[in-house]
């Protein structure tokens, strides 16, 4: 009788586990191969999305050069880890990681006469993560082309430089993403010089 | 004794409960108040993201038109559960809640030289959601302007018809979902005319 009790407390507190387990309830924290190559964050889609960006380009467009190059769209992801600490903090924790996906824009398709939406083409893939024991200024990028590790991009590219001059919360550009933005500036983490 | 026991047991079987408590743990499915007004899903931001257009219109441009409106990202996002029920069978759950988020698009701010980005202002936001025993042709359209109640819109608005007529999966736009697009095409649910 008793035991038929715990097998029935077992259930009833079991089953809202089964019926609330989460999207990402896995460890979203960086895995690195033996040669310290990045594991493919392969369910980025299915984290927290921050935003999107058309056409996005730091540089100034120069006036000889040809407009060809398609247009894309950039997406952005963090882990639920992370962003649920951001929430918390106004800052990233620790293992963060953050995905940029590169995708290309369409047009002129079934019903859409104007503007564009986002096609199946991936163009690329980046991944930027947080590992303070690992890497000299805590952070590292690395660029994927499908879902094989990724070596570190050196610290030599200009990615390093420019979020470490611009980004307004511990190098990340957080003053392009809308829902993070304000909570770093009520916590105060948010660099007003970028 | 009998109750500490039962305490202890609910302490073990909750405590996983909140270390693994997801970004949306709670049930999803539409809420409605007395009247019929849709609850606002005041959570969307952290569902599933599914993608974005910029600027997108199913109407032609129109000549004479001024170029006038702001410009605008649109973001999709699912409800988890919605999701996970996509993923397995190639349509929507009853109790699907689909959100538009109508969002402005700058241009020219931080380092942000061309292109668009996403800013904090929020146009609007529409709820597409599937309540078969509720709602005649199984799927019905809100309008939310703020975090208050929203009434259906009406069936007669040109919502209901072009979705209908060019949804390609259940009155939905799959056709510009880039990862539930292949999903429904392996599944077959996926309408070739649209």
């Amino acid at each position: 009788m008793k035991q038929a009790w715990m097998l029935g407390a077992a259930i009833a507190f079991a089953a809202p586990l089964f019926t609330v387990v989460p999207l990402a309830a896995a460890d979203n924290a960086p895995r690195y191969t033996e040669e310290g190559r990045l594991q493919a964050p392969i369910n980025y889609r299915e984290w927290i999305y921050l935003t999107s960006g058309f056409n996005m380009s730091y540089a100034e467009a120069q006036p000889g050069a040809a407009a060809g190059s398609p247009s894309r769209f950039d997406n952005v992801f963090a882990s639920p880890e992370a962003y649920r600490s951001f929430q918390q903090t106004g800052t990233w924790p620790d293992k963060t990681v953050l995905v940029l996906e590169v995708r290309a824009a369409g047009s002129n398709a079934s019903i859409n006469k104007q503007g564009h939406f986002q096609t199946g083409e991936r163009f690329a893939l980046e991944v930027h993560v947080k590992d303070v024991e690992r890497f000299p200024g805590d952070w590292a990028f690395f660029g994927f082309t499908g879902d094989e590790p990724a070596k570190m991009i050196a610290m030599t590219a200009q990615c390093y430089s420019c979020h470490l001059q611009h980004g307004a919360v511990d190098t990340t550009f957080v003053q392009f993403y809308p829902t993070l933005l304000p909570i770093a500036e009520a916590k105060q983490t948010f660099r007003s010089r970028r």
